[in-house]
């Protein structure tokens, strides 16, 4: 037992990563990962057991479970918190390289995990065939058949915005706040509701990271360079979409809601009054 | 960064809406947009995915969970608050309007979101012939086929009156209260199980708001008056009954429970007790 | 406005219950109602519709959240609490009663509200015919057809003192207590999570009330007296079993756990120490 | 009145386990049984209804919701604390033997309250007959047939580490935890998640006791030895697999991010700045 402690108390030190960015981005590609795990883990289990262990809604849950245990997760956030001045503009490229490392490595493992099942599921090799089969799109979304690129574009500017409008409530100490912790719980929730109401055009990426790491993984895999240039370079929507739509809902809301919120809590700081009572109880 | 800042500084002020009403109305107006938007949104992919990507209990858990964000949402929450003398009547016109504008704003992002699909889902336009094939059930309720009005309006009345008694449960300071910040939670909870329980005769409007601004939308892109004048003036329902059933919620939960429970701890506070513990666990 | 406020002071004044076991069963009585109210309701939801506005998840779903409201509503949770000396046994009487009106009035909303589709559902009258096209089943508990009357009171046993054993952990003080306000919300869970897996033999009842006052309430308004004669005096197992079970229940988890970590604290007490810990946390 | 609170109180007395592994050993006992009669009950509702009472998910719920009643319940999940020091390693083999004691119970009771359906299930015994008609597979997990026994460990680990990195990070002092209470509720998410994400290939155990205790009541109820033997020895890689995953779990946490944080933390203490914050809000 002495030896274990040792062991450990070594282990502790040498695994303590002091520089704070490299530490945050650590965490990101960690969290990311297990939201990829999760989410297209649930995807592949639906679709290779051809509906039998999944559905739309058990995706969504997964999704939206695995946002739960907080982080960024995406660099679409990251971004509007930036541009909210929130967080500082030289954590916005340090995450979304290791959110999309964290979304690549956890296609891999959804890849690995099911590889039997792959295998199994369709006529011939699933990297080679996987286009055709619908494998590809267990990692990466692609557009449902109704669907024109200015619509999809439109689609995930929408769904971006109303994730960030929602995150931004959530986290508005000056708007009823959630008890302390269980503010990544109802941004889990936001996430369960876009993919319960946005998510037949195309799968609702909402996440430049959650998508690009996977396509990038069924590239190299195998599915090759169709899964980039494909249905019109489609992949270039998911990955810039949604940094203008984190933006249009982060001033959908700092416009109509934040900052009134904001000035009024400065107003009562001022005149010396209690801050954390909420808005909506005067007048 | 630091021309971000100044920036950002200067749309805080000018953004900062001073008069309380005003930014309350804004408040009420961007949330029922999310309301809308993700309930109606819900509804639009499982009728355009012809089920695939969602259920009824789908669209239940996107009304519900979009409620957890806060707010009162709907006029007849508003009205039964007035009634209780709870909130001021200056609040009702203007909560009313704002709400519906929100609903409003709400269904023309779904309508945006999708606008492909509405096109690709049935023969002709779906503007012209939505009454037909259904698509302007996506934004307003329309009562099932057995259904009367008589039992339609009464279906309204209890929907209202239901979540009524459990938001004035779930606030109710004297009788074991959630924690703060958990009220909307709860609160969305209930809209989740008026939905599994009074969906099947009309699509639980419960919210003057929630229908007639999604109503009016639908006249105005190209739905028609039809949508006014169809199933006998069906829309008047959903415009009145909740206004009654809320009121019958307020009265029901008041006689019942929540006079006593107040008036519990207006005694306990002459006799300068403590007033926080709940009154089951005494006599 | 100063109308309003002296008439609702009038108001609050008389029906400021002063009797403190009336006041608590008026409360139980509200509770009841809504938990059938929504449960039934779910039940007549899915069974009227076919199967395309529920299922039996969104039954468990609807009677689960229900139960998050909070109060006994269950005349078995009370027995059982006044076994273990926690109430006064003078609340039993009174509750039970309260609590099998409550679930009456909420069967006769169920019935009412869903009028026209019990009309619209079967052959012939729901009221006449209902014990053959199943109607009666909405409100009442029945067995499946491979179920003994042994095997259906064991069911009914094993349910509740599954029930009882979830609820006496999760509102034990000394045992990592969930935060106050929120244990109502995990009792809703344990609902939940019995409806998902002793919900086939014959709709979990594991409430005396739930069961006894709905089937009254059938009885009178036209099903008749085979709601109570059927399946072998059937309505007995969930009148009786329950109460068994709820003893069952507060025995294995107060002899297994309960005593102990309540010894514990005990004795951490006279020892002076901070009886707050968690006993997992210990050794 | 009197005789029951003195015969009370010598129930107390005499059942106050005073040793604490024992004490902690029969909590764990008491939990396991729960986590496998709701867990396994929500399978045995799904497969002997034939998918109309349950269905994949209800079975994700119902393991998931009864895990948010606390404790390890997984001697994997012990054994990772035990490696990390958190726990001393006396109590693994004690926890071990309980939650399989507990799980094996918890099987009993499962077999028994649905003994009238098991029979009525398939045609002749289910006990003899029920390897082939799959009525084992209720309480132990067997392989899909697409799965090796080589991806089938790896599937086990994968999912056992995802288990542990997740609740890591819950009851991670130093970022941002969840209120206190409520841990338990967010591991039950995790275990649905993994349900959700990972249950295709053979059922996500990814815990020996919950697969060891039922396994060997089939074994000793009437299934017979088949269920040790069969698919080339299966039981040893639920048995096996876990251990391995949730030590990868762990050092992955602690090395991504757990060590970096509690760094941080012992970093702060020493220059006598407040700990509670977390790590995301710096930089």
């Amino acid at each position: 037992m002495e030896k274990q402690k040792a062991a450990l108390e070594k282990l502790a030190e040498i695994f303590h990563v002091k520089h704070p960015l490299l530490r945050q981005g650590l965490a990101e590609c960690l969290g990311t990962l297990v939201l990829v795990m999760f989410g297209c883990g649930a995807v592949a289990q639906t679709a290779l057991s051809g509906g039998t262990h999944g559905t739309f809604l058990t995706v969504n849950l997964a999704f939206g479970f695995a946002a739960t245990l907080g982080g960024h997760l995406n660099p679409a956030v990251t971004f509007a918190l930036c541009v909210l001045g929130r967080e500082p503009w030289r954590k916005f490229p340090v995450f979304f390289l290791f959110q999309t490392l964290g979304a690549f490595l956890g296609a891999g493992i959804v890849c690995g995990m099911y590889f039997d099942a792959l295998w199994a599921y369709g006529p011939g090799s699933p990297f080679v065939d996987g286009m055709g089969n619908a494998t590809a799109a267990i990692f990466a979304t692609y557009p449902s058949k109704h669907l024109t690129l200015l619509n999809g574009f439109f689609d995930q500017v929408i769904g971006t915005a109303a994730l960030l409008v929602c995150i931004l409530a959530i986290v508005d100490p000056h708007n009823n706040p959630v008890p302390g912790g269980l503010e990544a719980f109802t941004v889990g929730l936001v996430v369960l509701a876009v993919g319960l109401s946005m998510g037949f055009n195309s799968g609702y990426a909402v996440n430049p990271a959650r998508d690009l790491g996977p396509r990038l993984f069924t590239a190299l895999a195998g599915w090759g360079s169709e899964v980039f240039t494909g249905n019109g370079y489609w992949f270039l929507v998911p990955l810039t979409a949604p940094f203008l739509g984190a933006v249009v809902g982060a001033a959908v809301y700092q416009l109509t809601v934040g900052y009134s919120t904001e000035g009024e809590a400065r107003c009562k700081k001022r005149r010396g009054e209690d801050v954390t009572t909420t808005t909506t109880e005067e007048a």
